[in-house]
């Protein structure tokens, strides 16, 4: 195609393509605009377009049909950009968009970790998952890579593999711990055996049931992490067995100084099992006179979609951390966001495609974008115009119609003007003002102006 | 994890590791495993593992809970290797499968052609869905890099915006072409406008409607691609402009002894126009003489699915390709396949995951997995039996039960029996059997023995 452009003398041709998506994913009424880096070091590394320029809208895209990039530059160039573009913010500013949803669903105070590498689409789609649930408000990736490259906190605990490859205690070869500061190696095998004797005498437990593996499992983790020791607890099960060893290392590690961190729980009812362990927690707490045990961390994992966290959330529940692998990396409700990069102008002249589908018609003509805001800092709407006609003011009456209904008429007065499109890259360069980008890393709930 | 283990002395204990799935994906019968040839590799280079040893099952698997991979060595290095080797079986095997269910339902006539880049997770996700896809079946992917780096045929056609970035007949530098054979550079243009008003003529349309700009794009890329000129005939309107223009230009190039490719509709009723489109072409077929017109191919694209695929083959069409993207590479009816990695022994001993959901619970043990044939061919069942038991025989019965149904025994005579796991690494090297993976690419459909 661009070698016919080419053959025909038009691959110098001036145009503009507008890159754009139709209907905000999951049904929703926003869309994280993310993937913008990848664009501008695609472009600059493509090195042909040393006169392709590239405007782009900030983070947050409320209202459809408005460009998220304008790239202009000579027809073959550009035109070449299509594909690598729309690969690069599609599934960006998809899994950005659906991490920040779940992290509307739970509000600030629950910590988000993402968990899907084993789901995603070869190893690069599992950076990207990560890279992107961050930038749309999770807190921690379990992809260790990840956090190397993109410097995202990395939280993970252990495999059920790791508990269920140990059967006794005797296979502790190490057995001791010192405790903090100064002092002797303690006998931590003895010490938590007593621990375990009086947490089950406490919860009326029979002392024969919790398994000795996943002991001896949660100990060796316990003696080589001792300040970060996290139990996966629900490998045989939580009340009988996975808990009360839990308590048992953990209060033994308490004894020498150290605190856990706390537990995670992969299947059944999570929501009930955070309250039962909450209530051990406590209870052990007040016991044993071990303050800093009522506020261990509950994580939970299992297929966390949002309609279970919704339903998780408008019941009590004791869970702190949430994992989301598969229902976050690939987008169960709307595996695509389709965002197409259509020609605007040729030339200097407006360009049109019609369609068989009414929706798939473009708008044509090179267009600028403004956010109005109200007085009171709220987005009232988002105004298209033609490049060519003056942009909006503050204070002024604005005439215009919404977008598919030329019929109805609007009077707009804003308090303030944003326009929505900034240069990113302009004559082979990438512009300083990309250094927003680092800003709008997490930017999406700071909202307005 | 691993480091604990190293601290406490059993890195290198023994251990047998199985990736299964629990569920066939789609609701479907089968899944295709694909992506052992990248699994081996990254065992490969994953240098610690030189006493690693993996057992991979053939490429088809009916039945759930039987290994598709079997990974024993040191437990440190084994437990390491479980998210990589969920990350690229996972995903591979998905859309293989996916691809495969779309084989089946348009069956061995029509060709099928991938084009999901755009909406895959990144760059490197592109590439596992045109992989994979062509794996499962599809005859062709439009992305480049795929048909270079694994010799998948490629077919594209023109972008919309290619198209409208043509507005006049004008605008072409060039305008003839050299007849095939020997001959001078013959007047394309004038020739082309003769042919379309013959066209409109027969159609019966105004010879005013088919847009200039429309056909200077089909001149310009026709006169750079004479052999292999396809036309996307919908950016104006498929009946009255991209039609007729296309006709126009594939019968000039008829007469100077080329024949088009054909034509792709990418929006509408891609059935009622394939229809069209075939009774335009037998027309001008037999009007103006030209035998192979009549079988000029004609693809489709356009959001097609499974579920829209269906209802297309209930009813008569035209359609010769079909190109499928999105619901192709992001599975949206299930775009993650469970498959688990679960740990079976440790030192020559089962081991088992209990779990507070029944189903996640794992068999213990080391197992072997065979084919059950009839006398006829037909697979009767895939039977698994611990490491410790004989093989079953051909002409023995055996005694079994149904998985998860302990009290239903069955007994069955097989004709045949085919071992389901072969070695595919050992002692730091890649097995010669896994020179099986070339022929079992695209062998889903050999069926049987």
């Amino acid at each position: 195609m661009a070698h016919s452009l080419w053959r025909c003398g038009r691959h110098r041709t001036g145009a503009v393509f507008e890159l754009f998506f139709r209907d905000n994913p999951f049904g929703g009424g926003f869309t994280i605009f993310a993937g913008l880096q990848n664009c501008l070091s695609f472009i600059h590394s493509f090195s042909l377009s040393s006169t392709a320029y590239v405007n782009a809208s900030p983070s947050l895209s409320l209202s459809l049909q408005v460009a998220l990039m304008e790239v202009s530059g000579p027809l073959a160039v550009v035109q070449l950009l299509e594909t690598p573009l729309l690969n690069l913010v599609n599934y960006a500013s998809l899994v950005a968009t659906n991490a920040a949803r779940f992290r509307l669903l739970v509000g600030p105070r629950i910590k988000l970790f993402e968990l899907g590498l084993r789901r995603a689409q070869g190893p690069d789609g599992g950076l990207s998952g990560s890279k992107y649930s961050y930038i749309g408000g999770f807190d921690y990736t379990s992809n260790l890579l990840a956090g190397k490259l993109y410097g995202i906190p990395v939280r993970g605990s252990m495999a059920h593999s790791y508990i269920t490859s140990f059967t006794s205690i005797s296979e502790l070869t190490f057995q001791t711990l010192k405790p903090v500061g100064d002092g002797a190696a303690v006998d931590f095998v003895g010490l938590s055996e007593r621990w375990l004797g009086r947490v089950c005498r406490l919860l009326e437990e029979s002392e024969e049931f919790p398994d000795a593996g996943e002991r001896a499992a949660f100990i060796s983790f316990a003696l080589c992490y001792p300040s970060n020791f996290v139990a996966l607890v629900d490998t045989y099960s939580v009340r009988r067995s996975g808990l009360p060893n839990f308590c048992a290392v953990a209060l033994t590690l308490d004894e020498l100084g150290y605190r856990a961190i706390g537990v995670r729980l992969d299947s059944g009812d999570l929501r009930q099992q955070s309250l039962h362990c909450r209530s051990v927690f406590r209870a052990c707490s007040q016991t044993f006179e071990v303050p800093w045990f009522a506020n261990l961390s509950i994580m939970a994992s299992n297929n966390i979609s949002e309609e279970n966290l919704k339903e998780l959330q408008c019941q009590e529940h004791e869970i702190d951390y949430i994992g989301v692998g598969t229902n976050l990396v690939t987008c169960p409700l709307q595996p695509s966001l389709g965002c197409v990069y259509k020609l605007t102008e040729v030339n200097g002249k407006a360009r049109i495609k019609l369609s068989e589908d009414q929706s798939k018609t473009t708008l044509p003509g090179r267009k600028n974008s403004y956010r109005l805001y109200s007085p009171d800092g709220h987005p009232l709407l988002d105004l298209l115009t033609l490049h060519s006609e003056e942009a909006p003011r503050a204070g002024e009456e604005v005439q215009c119609c919404a977008l598919g209904r030329k019929m109805e008429r609007l009077q707009v007065t804003a308090a303030n003007v944003e326009p929505l499109l900034s240069v990113y890259f302009e004559r082979g360069q990438v512009r300083a003002s990309s250094a927003k980008l680092g800003a709008g890393v997490r930017g999406w709930g700071a909202g307005g102006k």
